[in-house]
């Protein structure tokens, strides 16, 4: 009888609680070689990259970072309810030298360059991935898009067919390109702003997701050109480096850690999260969509 | 074989192409006593009104609104990936003077009234309502949170049980609260401004929804306090003035239209977001969230 009152004492916890209480081994600290620290005139945003889903993408990113690529790029373009993008020093040049700001490929749906590809150059069009070789907690809930959503080696994911797959859930951090074949080369990232654009998952390689700074990118003013983009140079929003957490002294260098989602402790927070029992609540929905639930990111000491 | 040809090319048309070649009769206007304009520092937010889902809140506030209640109001609550939230004068006015900006409940999971209720007091429950009365078009999609999602007399709704609600999509509106039996009366409203929470469906009274200006409540400043409220009263943009549309002028009226949800129009709108055809797509999802599909909404003649 006591251990039923201990676990039923566990169960009216709320999420908030459980992430508080979780104890270390409940979080995975993110490598440094997986963080970049972009420095914006808005402040400090931090994106953690994704190699298990887009190896090559992430490399090029890594070496464009490293080659200072980024270091006078901008933000060319915010999109209400879509996406925030940024682009590498070269783009940003060469729209500021004429070329035009906005694709010329017509599409209202998604994300595009804006310029010819930087360093790296054709790059696999890593939209999915094999479904095994990762730990997958479903959602429980119902998908809109896949047979099944859930959560994978700390990123939210859809799985359908054996293939496996990060979704655009808000904050996720994705490679523009232009109109296939282009798969995008890694100097044009975008992140998203509003409601899930999951219509762009298994179309675009996501490359990992902000960390820290996401609010500040998401109160920039709205571009009014098509698609969102500035009309001119002096809207956008400058980025004055990008660096390498792991090429960062010590003393600077941002660390976070991400609640493991192959965890007892993961499993008592999904379930918090679908089960509501803050007192708010009249009608917990007993359901919960993938990207209406935040996988807990800190920073680490 | 001519008109499996036609059929094959009206096929292929965007969803772009088909809102802008619907016609008038695939529209509906909006009554201009559904509309509130709020004069704010950031420019006009115009809302519609939903009386077919909650009359009460409805009726509760535009008997505020044109008890002038909004005037001298201000937004007090900005919360990413969440919530816009502003309050009629005498909240704003308690708060200058000194009462809490946040809520008091403890709840980190939603919307709540920052001072004492106004004019209207206890209002019904006006969460969900009986299925029948009215058009519902499926999106064909599964949905995370109910039996089935659609559209209904041109809004975003989901359905289960005999029962249908208006969920809580980007730009939608609703009534804020304290914790139950509290329903909200119409004096503090809230906008969504990220990615759906719809935890919240059948929790809250959906009052509407934003139709002009959310582009720019979306992009104030984040609140840094618990829940998002601002901490100081400088940093809060104030509402000079409300006004329902059917007590302004005709010069200065807003006037809106939303595209009927029970036509054949509509129909092949819902298709073409399901199965994106624009050239970007190398993988059209053959699927849609009812929240990741804006139903069209335009300023009519």
């Amino acid at each position: 009888m006591k251990s039923l009152a201990i676990a039923l004492l566990l169960a009216a916890q709320t999420a908030a609680q459980i992430e508080a209480d979780a104890p270390p081994a409940a979080w995975a600290p993110i490598a440094a070689d997986d963080l970049v620290a972009f420095e914006t005139a808005r402040g400090r945003v931090v994106v953690q990259l994704a190699p298990a889903f887009a190896p090559a993408h992430v490399a090029a990113i890594r070496a464009l970072v490293r080659a200072h690529a980024f270091d006078g790029g901008a933000v060319v373009r915010v999109q209400d309810n879509y996406v925030v993008q940024w682009t590498a020093r070269a783009a940003a040049t060469a729209a500021e030298a004429g070329a035009p700001l906005a694709p010329s490929t017509g599409t209202t749906a998604a994300p595009a360059t804006v310029a010819a590809p930087a360093a790296a150059s054709e790059l696999a069009a890593e939209y999915d991935r094999p479904a095994g070789g990762v730990h997958f907690a479903p959602t429980g809930s119902p998908d809109a898009y896949a047979a099944e959503a859930g959560f994978a080696d700390g990123w939210p994911v859809a799985r359908s067919g054996g293939r496996l797959w990060p979704v655009h859930c808000y904050g996720m951090v994705g490679a523009g390109r232009d109109n296939p074949p282009s798969t995008g080369d890694g100097s044009e990232l975008y992140a998203v702003i509003g409601h899930a654009p999951r219509h762009l998952d298994r179309n675009l390689a996501v490359v990992g997701r902000v960390v820290a700074g996401i609010e500040a990118m998401a109160a920039l003013p709205r571009g009014t050109e098509a698609l969102g983009f500035y009309k001119t140079v002096a809207e956008r929003t400058p980025i004055t480096r990008a660096t390498l957490a792991s090429d960062l002294p010590a003393a600077t260098r941002p660390r976070f850690e991400v609640m493991r989602t192959d965890t007892r402790d993961f499993a008592a927070y999904l379930e918090a999260k679908t089960n509501r029992r803050e007192p708010f609540f009249v009608r917990p929905a007993g359901r919960v969509d993938v990207c209406n639930m935040r996988i807990p990111v800190r920073p680490a000491g």
